[in-house]
């Protein structure tokens, strides 16, 4: 067996080899991978299917002078092995040195950390754009696979790619997920074109300006090195459309993982964690057992169901109840709007990190048309994620949206019930935050200790419709029109109101969603201190309960909130801002409710634990929480200080 | 001449016409537009174009059983007109009566309120899929218009009906744009399909899988009538591309209408105010004297770049240096991004609201990457608007990205310093607010009363790089990790610090960008009442100045913070949540500086002036600010009230 792979420490070590040498670089390579995933994990099918295709980028094209683009860039690994971070995959002491995309701040020959799809064409016109206005020279190349070609932002890419008139060059990776996966016309279009060698006279690429050309077999290093070295230094945009192997190497056993099956927490107690998992198939299965009688009811998923655990089984058992639209937020959003115009009940679910990408049809196809249909935010809050992944920026990027009501469940009971109203009675659009991991753990370990025996202070004092719009609040000047303002209804939200799950002084605990076993857990704290502070779950984050709010005022003097996003733009902020608006006195609020008495009371100073505004990667959950002071007894001693 | 619109009540009052009555009534129609569009401004050229068209969409098809989606809505007078709001384009009394794009609230037959490019398509799949889950007939109409197909939403919904199996019809306006103003390589695609009459074999639509059907004279209401006749309940999805002419019945010099000429505020006092185009053409004036010695200085817009102030003559003498990217700001803040990576210094400037669409790629490839680019906002802040272009958003939408630095400058003069930083010094991602009218009001009339006399007391304590993330004083743990976190920088921001423009004690007033000059006026009510009010600009909001904020604390009680957008997620709050978090005494800070005593104070109360969580629609800005309390006497009563 060859051992090349052991002298590679760049990519000129690897054009010293022969060309005949590559196919043994390739299976060294390709045996590493596998030794790697098995211990490690990873995107494996699509380093794979690439090993060849990323060699003969490097034997060929000069990088860093010649720039590479990875799409998403999680099918970088075999870069990374040819670029001077070998070992990071071949010597398990470190595994984990470096992360699962691209990234400048490890090399040079990184041009930019990518996580989301479909973005290198756009960013390779870029470059060749700078490159061409002043001067320089290089290859641009962006490699990017079948299934990110559904991303809109690609076909924008392309679209302008077709314009330039100098050295681009699209490596198109199309492994056939098309047969299996991928969804959307145009891949007709490549089945065509992998049918006709690249002949047909449908061809996309034509159609936006562009050149093409066609190798069958994109797993032969000879044949990609030819292919390459006759498109090096072209001028003028060309796609190479290159026919893959995904998951080459691979066992067909190791292919066909599923996700594992955690329908009710307590049937897992002995499993590891995964909210998303357990909780995603708790919605599914509460959707399923309607759609006998609800033929409106539809599961859209833009990708990546199982993470979410909308199975496989789930799936096809769901029939056309069920449609995954492809890497395809914006669409798939103003989709769930369409669907729900027409009378339709839509479920959208993806990740808080994706639907960034659909933030403008969330505010006007969604919101703004006020679409009666349910978002499913999966992985919101912080995480030890990539930084290309992070769901700290959920809570702002809903929570702020005028029109749309947001739920963040504390128990999968709350979830369901949460589901049950947003797919029947809310008649608005709603998205719901799905509950996480403390959450789980919670319920596995018989629930919230003060959760049953809970008093609702907003409840009693409420009429059920008080909950007004905060904002709307904020200077007491004019009412609503309905005709030319959309706000956030309340009326008709039975989670508009706080919960106080237990009734205390001096100190209130919020604690919002994922973060309510947080609050429950510190007043424990402030228990061993001698306070019995109040904990409250408010359910949701897209108003705030002015009414519970000014009912604590009397005997507190503290309001924690806690919430496991971004503090700036969160939803904590907008309790600080109620609270220095209405002041020293009750009377001073111009809040609706008449219950409240004129009487002076203390100032309430109001403390706000959240994420840091910033980007983390890979840092561990608990190195967050202790550089973000949310644990229960940093909190408890800040809000003992501030009595 | 005929008088048949005056009978047209509803499209069953049209369906009595005969086919060849149609013209005539087009005549009227394109009379009545030409009249009403002088008295009243709109979108003229591209109503004048599908009049033909929208007769025979609503001869043939039975709206709202069928429905009829306009991408974007703004050419959908002509449709208006025919279903029963005749008189708001004929009757100049009621001129102003409907909103210049679709709304339910309007009629049953605009299915939706729409603004932004593209969706059409994929809201039309999703009606048609309700409707053959639910069992429903009719037929579902897309009509989109050439220009909004580089819009990347179109795409991803062109693939998305490409699997569909029933009907959906997309009307593919083509009226040419793609000669003269259209961007991407796809329009030599439809220009080609114009040529061939629609037999080109190279076909964008049969490639998405979609079928096509071409009709030449899409001003001919005969043939059109025929041409959706033969498509009407067809079990498929096509593609009927009509070939119109834009603006038909304008005269040529009515469409050649360009922008103000306003370099200078001074040179213009007597213009109406339009701080969009004045700034922006200052802006663009300083970066062209750059060109010649910077060749990778680059402004790229995604279309309307004359409302920016980009005029047609700018854009000819820029040659290689400007780029429109089509309807594309995904792309367009990605491809930034290349060119930023890549040694080129971007510049990119378009709408608020437009930006919305581009929120991931600002967050990923921007930001995340500390790609060295400018974003120019325009249009930020209230206004009086329609609901789907509300800029109340954007400082909730830039303020909160991390890794983003957002300057809100208060003159033209500092726009242009901050300009010049951004794209030279500076070395990372910036957003620039351009100033608003308020602004330029007060230069015309001799700049701020207050403002040469500055005096800096954050400059004065600050050592110039104090200015720390506001998130990261939250909790006084951890320090930052440069390799793994991105945090907003503030090291090396000339704007990092807050200004103190007028001294005073009490009451602080904190105006951001165009809301400043309220804040003038606030002092100058408070004066009236004995009170010498602090004013503070604190040019940017991307972070807060903490040493400012701490020094007010000294011989200041109530803190105002006033902005012109949404209050939620905005900027003022986390004001207060700073506040709240230090507490009484400056020792409970966390902040970096040493140089305040530990001498309690009396707690800081915040007011937090800004807007409402909701969308307006044409609600004047003056009414507005008496909603939102944003008047200096009001703003003035609240302060004086909380001392």
């Amino acid at each position: 067996m060859s051992d090349f792979l052991a002298g590679i420490n760049g990519p000129s070590d690897l054009k010293h080899l022969a060309v005949d040498q590559l196919p043994d670089l390739a299976d060294e390579i390709r045996r590493a991978l596998l030794t790697y995933s098995h211990a490690h994990g990873g995107h494996i099918g699509s380093n794979l299917g690439l090993v060849e295709a990323t060699i003969a980028l490097h034997y060929v094209f000069d990088s860093p002078r010649d720039r590479i683009i990875f799409d998403v860039s999680h099918q970088s690994y075999v870069h990374k092995m040819l670029t001077g971070r070998r070992e990071a995959f071949t010597d398990p002491s470190k595994f984990g040195d470096v992360t699962g995309f691209t990234n400048p701040l490890e090399s040079a020959h990184d041009p930019f950390v990518l996580g989301h799809t479909g973005t290198s064409i756009s960013l390779a016109c870029g470059m060749a754009k700078a490159r061409d206005l002043m001067g320089g020279d290089g290859n641009v190349i962006a490699l990017i696979g079948d299934g990110a070609l559904s991303s809109a932002v690609a076909f924008e890419g392309l679209n302008e790619a077709g314009e330039l008139r100098s050295n681009l060059i699209i490596v198109l990776n199309d492994n056939e997920m098309s047969i299996a996966e991928d969804h959307g016309g145009m891949y007709d279009d490549l089945a065509e074109l992998r049918v006709s060698k690249g002949r047909a006279q449908r061809n996309l690429f034509r159609s936006m300006g562009l050149d093409y050309r066609y190798v069958e077999d994109g797993n032969d290093v000879a044949t990609l090195v030819r292919a390459f070295a006759d498109v090096k230094d072209i001028d003028h945009p060309i796609v190479v459309h290159i026919h893959t192997l995904k998951g080459k190497g691979l066992g067909s056993e190791e292919g066909s993982v599923e996700s594992n099956h955690w329908h009710n927490p307590d049937s897992a107690a002995g499993s590891p964690l995964n909210a998303r998992k357990t909780y995603g198939m708790m919605a599914m299965d509460a959707l399923a057992a309607r759609f006998d009688r609800e033929p409106g009811l539809l599961v859209i998923s833009p990708a990546t169901p199982g993470s979410n655990g909308i199975t496989r089984e789930w799936r096809a058992a769901a029939g056309t109840h069920y449609l995954d639209t492809g890497i395809t937020e914006e669409h798939a959003v103003a989709f769930a709007a369409g669907v729900a115009r027409a009378g339709g009940t839509p479920v959208l679910a993806t990740s808080a990190t994706f639907f960034q990408r659909a933030y403008d049809q969330i505010h006007q196809e969604f919101a703004l048309n006020q679409a009666p249909g349910t978002l499913l935010i999966f992985g919101g809050g912080i995480s030890g994620t990539d930084n290309t992944h992070s769901g700290a920026g959920d809570i702002m990027m809903f929570g702020n949206v005028p029109g749309l009501t947001c739920l963040a469940p504390t128990s999968g009971r709350e979830l369901l019930d949460m589901l049950a109203w947003s797919t029947g009675p809310a008649a608005r659009p709603v998205a719901i935050r799905m509950p996480g991991n403390d959450i789980l753990a919670a319920e596995r370990s018989g629930g919230y200790p003060a959760f049953d025996e809970t008093t609702t202070i907003g409840a009693t004092i409420g009429d059920g419709s008080v909950g007004i719009d905060s904002a709307a609040s904020a200077d007491g000047v004019g009412a609503h029109d309905e005709h030319d303002i959309t706000v956030t209804p309340t009326a008709g939200n039975p989670w508009a109101h706080y919960t106080v799950t237990r009734s205390g002084s001096r100190i209130a605990l919020i604690g919002l969603g994922d973060a309510y076993p947080t609050a429950e857990a510190t007043a424990r704290e402030l228990d061993a201190h001698g306070v019995t502070a109040t904990v409250i779950d408010p359910h949701q984050f897209s108003t705030i309960d002015v009414v519970t709010l000014d009912a604590l005022r009397a005997d507190h003097t503290v309001a924690v909130t806690i919430e496991d996003g971004q503090l700036e733009g969160g939803w904590g902020e907008k309790i600080a801002s109620y609270y220095g608006r209405v002041g020293q006195t009750a009377s001073t609020s111009q809040s609706a409710t008449p219950s409240q008495s004129a009487t002076p009371t203390t100032p309430m100073r109001v403390l706000n634990f959240g994420a840091r505004k910033e980007v983390t990667d890979r840092v561990p959950l608990p190195a967050l929480r202790e550089r973000y002071g949310l644990t229960p007894k940093h909190i408890a001693e800040r809000a003992l200080a501030a009595l």
